[in-house]
């Protein structure tokens, strides 16, 4: 994923966007190995763009779409794979008929899209997605982003979501590393993880279960259970 | 700034550590430009620590620091820069006084440091912040980060802050974009941002100015407040 936007490197904003993603990609599982985030710079998201999409199957990029001098994604996403930025007939003409007498030159920019892109749709969001090969282009406005999400995830559809659990515990990470050692080694298949809490009164740690193999991950998380001291855990999920 | 672990990834914890690095950094008037987060992977952490530490001045890492399994920043770091992983005298004998008799051999994995790294503290902070090179070494639970982030703070120091205003309206980006167009090319000096919301009934756009001159940040924004119609700006900051 990448994320292009001076307000996010300014702190002015949270990104909202890469968590949505991500829990998505969660659900049809697929794997976000990656996320990069960036300044409003041509040349910079033109390189990320290049770079991601060759070293990944698929790549997302929140942000910098729209009509003023600072939105310079799709310029980006077109100098990646040196094509020109050309008007989209179709967008043009849904631009055209939603502002009618009140339509400015500003408003057509929102029309312009890498050569070669299709525009994709589903029935029931019909202002378009644009994607340029492994490329999926998403504005960073939060509301418009998770909107768009949902044509990106009929293109990729649902291969094997991945299963999650999770063990809360009072114990500390130092007490409970062997216990984890030795369910890691014994699941290999299972990725476990482990995350310290500072604020919430009920835990100290959080021990996570994940993978692909419904039946493995609860045997991983299962097998840790068992070898908790009485009094443990404090919850199951 | 690097971001450690594979909870950020599978979206199930949303980083709040950028944003807060983002803004103490525009506090001290020093530019973040770039920010990738990645999975616990040692050698993906290693060429990304070294490729970062090459390109940028400061390095912050956040996450992947502690006793477990998944812990494997500092070897990640470490292994950036070709050095050994060691214990820390100062560090471990903190550990063995906070645990005395209940102390661990995973307690103790918390004193590990890269070789030739400094432990840093200030008069308030003294549970110590790890630095290799410019490379600032943080933990990811959040409380604990923004801890370690006035360390960091004390070690940079404000150069010349950041100058932020901003300026509300009921324009779209398509009628603002000549407007924008005309600040943009007369202000060089100043960073122009224009951002829609979907969401905020009081304003369609937010403009914002940003620059380290002061007087020319203001009067870029009232350039631009002087070209708005009548009616406008809804507020300006």
């Amino acid at each position: 994923m990448l994320v292009i936007g001076n307000e996010i490197l300014s702190g002015k904003i949270q990104d909202a966007n890469t968590v949505a993603l991500a829990a998505l990609l969660r659900r049809l599982g697929v794997s976000l190995r990656r996320q990069v985030a960036v300044l409003d710079d041509v040349e910079t998201i033109a390189q990320e763009v290049r770079a991601l999409s060759e070293s990944h199957d698929l790549v997302f990029t929140s942000g910098g779409v729209g009509p003023t001098h600072d939105d310079v994604t799709i310029d980006g996403v077109a100098r990646a794979f040196g094509v020109e930025v050309v008007e989209d007939p179709g967008l043009a003409a849904m631009i055209r008929a939603h502002y009618g007498p009140r339509l400015l030159d500003g408003h057509l920019r929102m029309a312009l899209v890498p050569a070669g892109s299709t525009q994709e749709t589903t029935a029931e969001i019909t202002w378009p997605l644009t994607r340029l090969r492994n490329v999926f282009v998403l504005p960073g406005v939060p509301e418009i982003f998770r909107l768009k999400l949902r044509v990106a995830e009929r293109l990729i559809g649902v291969d094997r979501p991945f299963v999650s659990h999770a063990v809360y515990t009072r114990m500390d990470e130092g007490a409970l590393k062997p216990l984890l050692d030795a369910v890691v080694a014994a699941h290999p298949g299972v990725e476990v993880g482990s995350y310290p809490t500072w604020t919430d009164p009920t835990y100290k740690t959080k021990l996570t279960f994940d993978g692909l193999d419904a039946g493995e991950v609860a045997r991983a998380r299962d097998a840790l259970v068992a070898t908790l001291p009485e009094g443990e855990p404090q919850r199951v999920e």
